[in-house]
């Protein structure tokens, strides 16, 4: 195999064979492709794509670089959601266990936080104690015995996915469809499902901002998915505005407690069910989404949802006293409130200031060896659209002190705009499936 | 200067600033950006070009890596030649003496043989003696005393252009006009020209085989020349045939020598006069090129460029005998006629089967610590279009042994097509300045 000729033939817009691809990846992960010919390759595929063949066969050399959660002789069916990545998305907080209480096993794997996002991992390790290392095989016996566990990707999962990702970070090749559909599907794949739901983002908060793009993101994970053993479904949703209204980790893990129980912000609700109801359906759960959905508003209401999360984090470690009293999880030093600035409508709540401002405060990681801050961050609790009085609290500040407060007013005062019109864009716009794309709601300004 | 933003902008189709390019070469230089950047970006700059302010920063950025030939308080003219490479092209050897003989200082820094074309310095080499390492301080005192030196780029001259071909050689992004026009152009403005003339070949043998692209290049390096102060013209021709007959080190040196005593090949004199009367005038040396060709041709005549190059040799540790004894230089240990399998008309003779040849036989470098045996190649008397008979003497093959004739006569079977029809496609066909592109000769085909 002679590497500069595989890097000439994808630059000029020809598909490498699936076996260049399984000895490409194989000798990049055992050091003997350097890292200056992967990267010219990448940035290669970022020009000229990937066909499905070649698509494929890259997932399945990331995949197989390493291990796999097992599940045989093991009947229940097995479900897991994957989203692209926002502000203020605790979904996954709220839908293990809800799915979970359906009698739908979850073993979720998850990461952490990524640029302004969020990750679920470390909304999780918010709460005291709070173990989300888990070894493959503690992962299938908490999945046996409790229906659900919450982990992060192990070492052995996709090693090859995580010395691409990592290259790609600092060689200009992340945003690439293929690319990113290849990393994803290469560790939902070794996660041994029957179903998986992607929630694919739009919107200026989300890496695929375009509608478009992201359609495209979803079909071509659901493509890999589909011809692997594992159906999947797709919703493209909004991220030009946080989901829920806590941003920031404990302040998230609350809110995701406060669904659990019920009593959630409307949009968090929405999206949660949306996503479980599809998740059901797939695994052949419930016959439909109508069902679906009343099944796991059972789970909430008959509080079996709450208590099976009190479950996962006993069993990982952690105080399961926070789902009665989240007052457990670490508290701001400082808090304020922050008002509308004039009369008029909420034009913009923007994600990505809002990230960024986490990520001052001292809740975010610059390097993968920086410690978050789990108190910290925003209670927002206008949405675009909505009308708002000069002087009205309209969010709340949680920092460690008084030059926290005031760098996250300044933050506030960038990311909200009060102007004289707005408009909230639909929340779920697209569903994509194996079959096709169904337009659930059009696209709109921002009004 | 966040590298990984740099190489996004160029990916997403943008221009870097002069500055960033300057710090980016500087940086890497010192080893402070690591090859896996910058190859991503050598494929991002494939990809989108490179603006013509981008092309000259760059080229800066590398001429500005190390030091230059300086000729300050030196009144003559100073001219040289550069071919993009080919087979058989032995024109440097000529044609450095014999502008040199009219009174034009040539301070020639040339390179190694590169895949399947060979190198100025290795045919040099092949003289014994013959010491192609000079300094600097060396040249400049050898082209003041007798108007010529035939020296290898030295370590101090573009250290960043030697890093970046080498990373370019591995990362599929050789064949970039611009890349290769920053590549050539970082060296020769090194040389302190008061005028360049560009040989860039056509054909199957070049690096450039269609003629627009070719004509992009030459208009590339002119530019960058021109506004350099560096006035630069360029002549497109053909490689789609060995140029003169004979290929291999000696032999071409002998070839070389026999041009400079008048009686070379037709169209390698004809090459030679042709570049050098650009050179001429380009500098101010004579008023136009029928003049500059007289010269030329009466410098030949009279004996006075082979003296020429008989000083350069002696100036540089070799035998100056070798002119009037050509034997002096390494001899084939076997040697063989190639006769014509059949009658017909020649169709090819292809350059890269000839080029490919003589590193089987050992006379090229298959990684850069190769060692060359200077003896071995071909003479080759046909062209395509010249009509042949069955059995008829067309070529000779020198080898170390028998094994080395059988695998020389196996390439001429490949290399040398007789057919029903062949023709020979013009020698020069485009004429480049700052002004414009003249078209000598219209393309042909094979015949």
């Amino acid at each position: 195999m002679v590497i500069p000729s595989l890097i000439q033939h994808k630059r000029d817009g020809g598909a490498l064979s699936p076996d260049d691809w399984r000895r490409l990846i194989a000798d990049y992960t055992a050091d003997k492709v350097p890292d200056y010919q992967m990267s010219a390759l990448l940035m290669a595929v970022f020009w000229r794509g990937l066909t499905a063949e070649e698509l494929g066969a890259l997932t399945d050399a990331m995949l197989d670089s390493g291990d796999r959660l097992r599940f045989d002789g093991f009947t229940m069916p097995r479900a897991d959601k994957h989203s692209t990545g926002g502000v203020g998305d605790k979904v996954s907080l709220l839908l293990a266990p809800m799915v979970a209480s359906c009698g739908v096993a979850v073993p979720m794997m998850s990461g952490r936080g990524l640029g302004h996002t969020g990750g679920t991992l470390d909304k999780l390790e918010a709460i005291p104690g709070f173990r989300t290392g888990l070894s493959l095989r503690e992962a299938r016996a908490q999945v046996e015995r409790i229906g659900c566990a919450m982990l992060g990707q192990t070492p052995e999962i996709a090693p090859a996915d995580r010395r691409l990702y990592a290259l790609r970070d600092v060689t200009g090749t992340v945003e690439s469809i293929p690319l990113i559909a290849a990393s994803i599907m290469s560790k939902k794949l070794a996660e041994g499902l029957t179903g998986l739901v992607l929630d694919v983002k739009t919107g200026s908060g989300a890496f695929t901002p375009e509608p478009d793009r992201a359609v495209e993101l979803a079909r071509t994970m659901i493509g890999l998915g589909e011809t692997r053993g594992c159906p999947a479904v797709s919703l493209v949703t909004a991220m030009d505005r946080p989901l829920g209204r806590a941003c920031g980790h404990s302040l998230e893990v609350e809110e995701a407690i406060e669904g659990l129980s019920g009593r959630g912000p409307e949009d968090l609700m929405e999206l949660t069910y949306a996503l479980g109801a599809e998740m059901l359906v797939l695994v052949g759960a419930t016959r439909d989404r109508t069902e679906a959905r009343a099944r796991l508003e059972e789970a909430v209401s008959t509080g079996r949802a709450l208590e099976t999360f009190g479950r996962v984090i006993e069993a990982q470690g952690g105080n399961p006293a926070v789902v009665e009293d989240p007052s457990i999880l670490p508290q701001a030093g400082a808090v304020e409130v922050f008002r509308a600035p004039r009369t008029g409508v909420v034009s913009a709540v923007e994600p990505r200031r809002i990230g960024a401002a986490i990520l001052e405060l001292g809740g975010g990681r610059r390097t993968m060896d920086d410690t978050i801050d789990p108190a910290v961050g925003f209670v927002v609790t206008v949405k675009p659209g909505d009308r708002v009085r000069e002087a009205e609290p309209i969010a709340s500040i949680f920092a460690r002190d008084a030059a926290g407060i005031a760098a996250g007013t300044a933050a506030l005062h960038e990311a909200i705009v009060v102007a004289e019109a707005g408009r909230l864009s639909p929340l779920v716009t697209h569903r994509v499936t194996a079959r096709g794309v169904e337009l659930l709601a059009g696209p709109t300004g921002a009004g």
